[in-house]
């Protein structure tokens, strides 16, 4: 069979079970995730013999630690993936909830009903805990998934995509609601993304590479996260030892994380007092330090930042630092350097938090917390499918909510227009 | 200047507009529409003139009576699209809404603020009203726009471009909140849809050519509306009375309209009774009854309706029937046939309807009430920026809600992450 008709026939079978779940009760949904938990722990030893035909292959290819590390299934990750779907469960069903209702002066009631998007399309790179994850999540909220995994982790993936099928079979849903493309050419991608129709929306996971080619390609709507250039701005009314805990907290805690500070702002008339002793810090944490002019008036001994800099994601003990006059000059540079990620202010003034909330224009804009928080499980989502830096449907952490639709519903009782 | 450039540069001058609406207050753009509807009717004779020169090109090119007809701006129409800009005044500001918050275990809160797209795209053909309505929506919703308007109406365009964008100017709103790509070549389209980035989101009004082609070749997310191929099912427990003016109110009431029915399914239990004095009424009112087999045996006189009729909009006095096993098979009907746009159940049982509500997945799904309310205003949204086929973002009419997106806001006092 060719190439594009074997991904059209991969993309009918999850229509199909796209039409099954989306009818599922949340009884059933949740005794099938509930099921899937206890299949995988019981498989962890199969599982990780799959697991490891694909380290073998990748040591091959001579693949780098990191990636060796994010590709294992130790004891333990498979557990936790075994753990993650029981939590899904145990979530609320996003599916059917009325998101609204108001009577119109005809007597008609008009409503929004939540209900699920149909065929979700995954694209995905390495890490083959996303198999279950992303499938759970969609299955929860009455999707089925059509995924597309990378070629480092086909044997894993193959593996937990039978486990996940074999019970959504045996629970009386469709198997096409879990939907796997083994076929590891790029070109079975570029198949998917014409699929409009049948396919409802792409969410590409992996680095940028992947999710710009996605983007260029596709016909599909596509859910995205670029990257996370944030920053925190130090305002001259800022509780500078609330400050330097922030800024500490946002770079260090985890800086390899897409809501890490790259770059801090500090105002002018703060940055005398503020900076020395937060320079101090950051360089005992062993963050390199790459400073604007007026910072490195104050400490000579740190690197210039330049242009590019500013637009870069470090995801490492990398910061720049920049003196700014006031939060005007903050906001513009971060309207123009920033990835529309997550940003926040320090700062005891009312109206400036209040503006800096209502026009810096991120997916997520904090006063007085880390931007480390700019996360679906800290936000309290109770799950996290990615955060999306788009504008449309959904915009930062995206939950079960953001797998769903509305449509809207009319109950009349014999209205016609006149 | 080249094409490329040339776009480029109109949509740095959108995005300078975006920035500047998105922090104008309520009154401050609720004042702008009041007086650009001002301006509209001061310049209601200057307008008729440039609508002149676009209605004379429009006949030396031999345009048909009806695209001649969308093309006239009467002085009604003028009026009309005036006031149109004072009830968008009228309606409450979006922007700024806060639509949850919620606290965490840690004293933190989070939520959701409602803010503006940025700025929105607008592919149009035809009618030159789209000009000043779509404007007027989006700047309501702290947006900026670029406009493409068809190559018939640029004159008409132009002109009232003008008027807005003087309004703007004067009321402190940077023009570049009304952007205006002049350049009829349909290259000037292609060059906008890659301009992801500066561009939030594109909306296509026109034929279902046009649209096509602006899905088919945008890299930045789309809101469209294909076609409005609509059901109305006469189940087994309908009123007969009640199913017989609702579904000749969804045919007959405007036939051209996307939520007219194109389709009648009829439950074989209730057919006989229901289907001879309805065929009767419709043809009477001259609708062209196209009937399956069993319909036929019903009355001879009737054409058949092939495979390929069932996927047709006719927006015009024609009508499918077809008699149906069950709901069941109403529904699978629908899942093949329809556009997804708009459908309807007429039935006194209450399982039955709100199955049908659960399980068809349209935008918009009635029970008892004809699928001729799909409107935005009849929904009570307002106003309506069209209606979307799609599922992401916005589904159904589309309000001024559908204009904006939500960020998350965190308000801390000085959280750090552990």
């Amino acid at each position: 069979m060719d190439m594009r008709a074997y991904v059209l026939k991969k993309a009918q079978e999850a229509k199909e079970g796209a039409r099954a779940v989306a009818k599922a009760s949340s009884e059933q949904k949740n005794n099938a995730l509930i099921k899937m938990a206890g299949a995988i722990r019981k498989k962890a030893k199969e599982l990780q013999a799959e697991n490891n035909k694909d380290l073998a292959e990748a040591k091959k290819k001579g693949l780098s630690g990191a990636m060796l590390d994010r590709l294992t299934l130790t004891e333990k990750r498979i557990d936790e993936m075994a753990q993650g779907l029981i939590e899904i469960a145990a979530l609320p069903d996003p599916v059917g909830e009325i998101t609204g209702m108001w009577q119109r002066p005809n007597g008609m009631s008009v409503g929004r009903m939540r209900v699920p998007l149909g065929v979700i399309g995954i694209i995905y790179e390495s890490r083959p805990n996303v198999t279950a994850d992303a499938t759970a999540l969609c299955l929860k909220a009455g999707n089925s998934v059509i995924l597309r995994g990378g070629s480092e982790a086909v044997h894993s993936n193959k593996a937990i995509v039978k486990i996940l099928r074999d019970v959504a079979a045996k629970e009386g849903i469709n198997e096409g609601v879990i939907t796997f493309i083994d076929n590891t050419d790029r070109q079975a991608i570029m198949e998917m993304l014409k699929l409009e129709g049948l396919i409802d929306v792409v969410i590409p996971r992996g680095g940028e590479g992947l999710i710009r080619a996605v983007t260029e390609n596709s016909r599909i709507p596509v859910l995205k996260h670029y990257k996370g250039v944030c920053h925190v701005f130090v305002d001259r009314d800022a509780d500078l030892h609330m400050a330097e805990e922030i800024c500490f907290n946002a770079k260090v805690q985890r800086p390899g994380t897409c809501n890490a500070m790259e770059t801090m702002l500090v105002d002018e008339k703060v940055a005398a007092e503020f900076l020395p002793p937060m320079i101090k810090r950051f360089k005992k944490a062993k963050v390199l330090l790459k400073g604007c002019p007026a910072t490195r008036k104050m400490d000579k001994s740190l690197e210039a930042a330049n242009e590019e800099d500013f637009y870069k994601e470090y995801v490492d003990l990398i910061l720049n630092v920049k003196v700014v006059r006031d939060m005007d000059e903050a906001m513009d540079h971060i309207a123009k350097y920033s990835s529309a990620h997550t940003e926040a202010i320090v700062t005891k003034d009312y109206g400036r938090a209040m503006r800096f909330l209502r026009e810096v224009d991120s997916a997520s804009v904090h006063v007085n917390a880390s931007t480390r928080f700019s996360d679906g499980f800290q936000y309290g989502l109770g799950a996290e499918m990615g955060i999306s830096t788009d504008k449309l449907h959904a915009r930062g952490p995206m939950g079960l909510e953001e797998l769903t639709c509305t449509k809207f519903i009319v109950l009349g009782n014999g209205q016609v227009r006149t």
